[in-house]
């Protein structure tokens, strides 16, 4: 049976982290902001009545959009609703490039970017960052990708370029330029201006992470409303429900709320990042919600599986620049502590 | 600003039939169901935890994979779970067609199917069906689909053609056969079995009809083990989210409530149909929850224009076979009456 594409065929899919089912586990693997959602949403979803339900939701998500809109000081017509961030990622991966048109990233990044791609046939360029993860503008220019995507901040190294490199960047390039701000709401600072100066850059977000909405699978893009329309083409007709739409729209507008829990996670990251070095695991400086530390006594694979033994979660990478290292989401003061005990124990 | 792929730039998207504000509409042109989702899936939503919005949700949708092996006599591995059926049918063309593999399908049928495919810059291939809608099988295996796309029952006709003749054309294909059943609640038959029987067959479902549950986004697909793990490489990581799937699960376990729902349906598209043949306005046999009906003594879009100026809204499609008719959802028997009163009363 070869039914499938030969890429497909080819290829072995993209691997989530776990997600244990013991509610016992440490979980600091994939990222989850460690405070539940704003009770608004709670409201919001408590609110929803069968003919919500009943009826096709509203195509592009107005009520979202609107929240988006006066939140970031944008259009309506400048943002576009997806079913998680990766909806918004595949929808600009289809939009924007294939077997003719090139996509182009720096690496280590995110590595659904290359699945993506996969999926798509598209003409590829990986890119290595620079030797502390310093843009690597010149190269990525010369790619001339038909789109270039960038993780800022970067995962799983957790470092952030700053927005003057990245509007050189823009400036620069032909194509499109996609900023994936996952992790910006844990950050000094983000390229969301950008959207608006520039008719090539779209700046991506999502609920998952600075609104502890990873259950719900809400993400969005601003950008140029020409670029925005485009887009709109691609995505399903009715990609985010009724339910997500009325929760999002809710979480976005209590800023803060969220803005409670990123300074909470700030500060345990830090708190957790000078910790660490103090067991000899340096980590890169961090602007995101997780740290990558280096275990100087130990293969990191090892001290990731002797962690699980421990029912402590934390995300190892087999990958160039990074399989030495254990990403580690920033979880509550006791998690923290959790695993820092664990970690001085097996250190010893 | 030449951004997008060339088949991207040229196209227009899909769109999708009108969704009004004004409740006081009778809303009969995107054929959602007219009577609202089991009280079970209101619990479901509302027994959603905080943890459950915070935390990913499970990548494949367990539970409901299990709801639905349950309820088809099928294994989990059997079952792919997509943000709506149009996920699924966006799935399949991503992982099946492509500029080198043909996607073929019977028309005229859901547009979507081409625009799907337009995105994907696939070979395509429309084949008439036959006079009264019969499959042209011979025709279709002629043109050796890498995929081949089936509505059954079709949209807009509301035709349906029998399980053997689709066996049939599954057996004869060298590709896979995608049944696409949105409708199939409202029909005296399916064609589920054959899922089981042939390696190269997926039967497709949505919730959006029969379960009343167009404003949550869920289908799913049903095949060989093989089938849905190539799907699985395809579809986002987390493309059903936490509030879904336990919605959709509550739904499909609840067979008695659905198949009340369904009666009805079938009862008022029946009376329904007899009161338009009645009004010089006759609909072909229909096995869905629509009628395509063709007014014998006005332009077809004449009368959906002056129906929306009555608040009444029906679907009119601009394309061959199809600019003669309307085709009406079934409604409630009070809506149902509102309309054939206005119709009563065009026709003077």
């Amino acid at each position: 049976m070869a039914f499938f594409r030969p890429n497909i065929e080819a290829m072995d899919g993209y691997v989530p982290g776990e997600q244990p089912t013991d509610p016992n586990v440490v979980k600091l693997n994939t990222n989850e902001n460690p405070y539940p959602p704003s009770p608004r949403v709670l409201e919001a979803i408590a609110a929803v009545t069968p003919e919500q339900l009943r009826r096709y939701p509203d195509p592009l998500g107005n009520a979202f959009r609107d929240a988006a809109a006066s939140v970031h000081g944008v259009t309506r017509d400048m943002v576009l609703c997806g079913n998680g961030m990766d909806d918004i990622l595949n929808i600009t991966v289809r939009a924007l490039s294939g077997p003719e048109a090139k996509l182009v990233y720096p690496v280590p990044t995110y590595t659904l970017y290359a699945v993506l791609a996969n999926i798509q046939a598209s003409m590829v360029k990986e890119v290595p960052f620079g030797p502390n993860f310093e843009l690597p503008t010149d190269a990525l220019v010369a790619e001339h990708g038909r789109v270039t995507y960038l993780a800022n901040p970067n995962a799983p190294s957790g470092t952030t370029v700053s927005i003057d490199a990245v509007a050189d960047l823009a400036r620069q390039l032909n194509g499109v330029l996609c900023v994936d701000e996952a992790y910006v709401d844990f950050a000094d600072s983000n390229c969301m201006r950008l959207a608006s100066e520039f008719e090539n850059v779209l700046v991506m977000r999502t609920l998952s992470k600075g609104y502890s909405l990873a259950g719900l699978r809400f993400g969005y893009a601003v950008g140029h409303p020409n670029l925005i329309a485009g887009l709109m083409k691609v995505k399903d007709s009715y990609n985010v429900d009724a339910v997500s739409i009325a929760a999002a729209a809710a979480a976005l507008r209590d800023q803060d709320y969220a803005r409670q829990c990123w300074a909470k996670v700030r500060d345990e990251r830090e708190r957790l990042r000078a910790a660490l070095a103090g067991l000899d695991m340096p980590a890169l400086p961090s602007q995101s919600n997780f740290l990558l530390a280096r275990p100087a006594w130990r293969p990191a694979r090892e001290v990731y599986e002797l962690l699980k033994a421990r029912r402590i979660l934390v995300r190892y990478f087999d990958y160039p620049r990074v399989s030495d290292r254990l990403r580690i989401t920033v979880g509550t003061r006791e998690q923290n502590d959790k695993l820092l005990a664990a970690l001085r124990e097996l250190r010893g």
